[in-house]
C-alpha cells in the first residue's frame, strides 16, 4: 500500500471502462474486511447506465464526476437482507432501531474503505461523495432502497485523467491522544493549524471569498450551521422512513 | 494488499511490543484517507497502560483481547477540535448536530479501516470491538472525551499469537445490485445463505445452543432486539450528552 503516501481523490476519469471482472474481484477481496458477527451488513448498488448517472448527479449537488465516472457505487447500510433471512428461518429480527443502523453503517463504511484502498492500489481513482448523507431521501427513491437500507457512502470510480497534488494533512500529534483525551490549549490549536493556514492555496481561498480566516470559509461557506441543521432533519426523517428509529 | 485474501481478526497477541515509531508511521499513512473538506474529523486515543487496559476491558464486555493486546486504539468522531479552532479564528462553528456526528463518524471509520489494512499488511493483527457502540457513555468517561467527541471504533492491536482460519463470506452476488436494489425473493435468500448454513461449525453452533436455525442464534442470542433497543437508547443519550443532537 505504498500508493497511499501519494493518494488523492480523483474527479476526472479517462474513457477507459472499468472491467466488470476487475470490479468484482476488488469487491470480493474487500468482503474480507471485518464485519459484525460475519453478517456483512451492507449492499452495493452499481450504477453504469448513463441516464441513471445523470439522475444521481442531479442529487449529488450536480458534481460532474458522477456522470463523468464509468462506475458509481452507492454502498448502503443493510439490515433488510438479514431480516428477510431471519423471517424465512423461524427467527424474529429486531433490527429496526438506531443501534442497528450504526452497526450496519459501520460495516458498510469499513468495507467501502478497503474497497477504495484496493482500487487505488490498482491505479484506479476514487472520489468519496459526502453529499450522500445530505441527499439520503432522494437517493433512497432513485435506487429503490427498501426498509432497513440506508445509503452511507457514494464512490465515483474510474481510471484517472488528472494528476492533482497530494493534499497536506494535519500533524499526527494533533490527532493522537496518549491514554486519555487532552483538551486543546489555544497554543496547541495554533500549532495544529499553522501549516494549513499558511498554504498559499488556502490563503488565496480566504482572500477570494472575502473572509478573514480559513476557519470562516469552513463555517460560513462550506459547512454552514443552516445546511447542517436542515440535513440533520432530513437524515433523521429518512432513517425513520427506512424503519431504523422504531 | 494480497494479505487481504487471508485476513482474519486476531484476538491473541504475542509478548512482542508494537513499536511507537511503527504505530506512528501507520497512523500517519492512514491520514491520507479521504476526509470531509480535509478537516480530519477524528481523534485516536492510544491505550498502552495496563491499568487503563483492564478498565477498558471491563467496558468491552470483558473480552480478554483488550488487556492481552499491547495497544488499544479508540478512534473517535471529533468535531471538538475544529470547533475550538473556529472559535479561535473569529468563526462560529455549527457542528452540534446529527449530520455533523455522521460526517465525523464517517471520517473516523474510513481512517480506521485504512489503518487496519496497513497494520495487517505489516503482519500485525487487529480485532475491531463492536462493543464500542454499546458502551459509549462509560467509554466517554473513561477516556475523558469532551463535547463533540464520540467513540466509534475500538481496535486491539498486536503481533499475532494464533492462526485462526479465514472466515467464509457470502457470495458476491448477494451483496451487489445492478442499477437499483432488487428485493430478495425467498429463493435468492436460500441461495445466499446455503453455504453459510451448511458449514459444520455453524451447524454445531446451532445445535449446542438448542436452536433450529442459524438465524435464530443471531436473533435470539447474539444480537437480540432487547439488547439493541437498550443500546439504541443509550447511544442516543450519549450523543445528546456529547452535544451532537442540538
Amino acid at each position: 500500500m505504498n500508493h497511499l503516501k501519494t493518494r488523492r481523490s480523483i474527479r476526472h476519469y479517462s474513457d477507459q471502462p472499468v472491467d466488470t471482472s476487475l470490479l468484482h474481484e476488488l469487491l470480493t477481496d474487500a468482503m474480507h474486511t471485518q464485519t459484525m458477527g460475519n453478517l456483512q451488513l451492507y449492499s452495493v448498488i452499481v450504477t453504469r447506465d448513463e441516464e441513471r448517472k445523470r439522475q444521481l448527479q442531479a442529487l449529488h449537488f450536480n458534481q460532474s464526476m458522477v456522470s463523468n465516472a464509468p462506475v458509481v457505487l452507492t454502498v448502503c447500510a443493510d439490515f433488510n437482507r438479514v431480516s428477510r433471512w431471519a423471517e424465512q428461518r423461524q427467527a424474529t429480527p429486531g433490527y429496526n432501531n438506531f443501534l442497528s443502523f450504526l452497526n450496519a453503517a459501520t460495516d458498510a463504511l469499513l468495507f467501502t474503505q478497503t474497497f477504495c484502498n484496493l482500487a487505488e492500489e490498482q491505479g484506479l481513482g476514487c472520489c468519496f461523495l459526502g453529499t450522500c448523507l445530505y441527499m439520503s431521501q432522494p437517493i433512497v427513491e432513485a435506487l429503490h432502497l427498501p426498509s432497513l437500507v440506508m445509503p452511507v457512502a457514494c464512490i465515483t470510480l474510474g481510471w484517472p485523467d488528472e494528476n492533482p497534488p497530494v493534499t497536506p494533512r494535519l500533524p499526527l500529534s494533533t490527532i493522537i491522544h496518549e491514554e486519555q483525551y487532552v483538551p486543546f490549549s489555544p497554543e496547541r490549536i495554533d500549532n495544529a493549524y499553522a501549516d494549513m493556514e499558511a498554504l498559499p492555496e488556502n490563503q488565496h481561498f480566504v482572500s477570494i471569498n472575502g473572509k478573514e480566516t480559513l476557519a470562516q470559509v469552513i463555517t460560513d461557506l462550506r459547512f454552514t450551521e443552516k445546511d447542517n441543521l436542515a440535513a440533520s432533519e432530513s437524515l433523521l426523517h429518512t432513517l425513520r422512513k427506512q424503519g431504523f428509529m422504531e
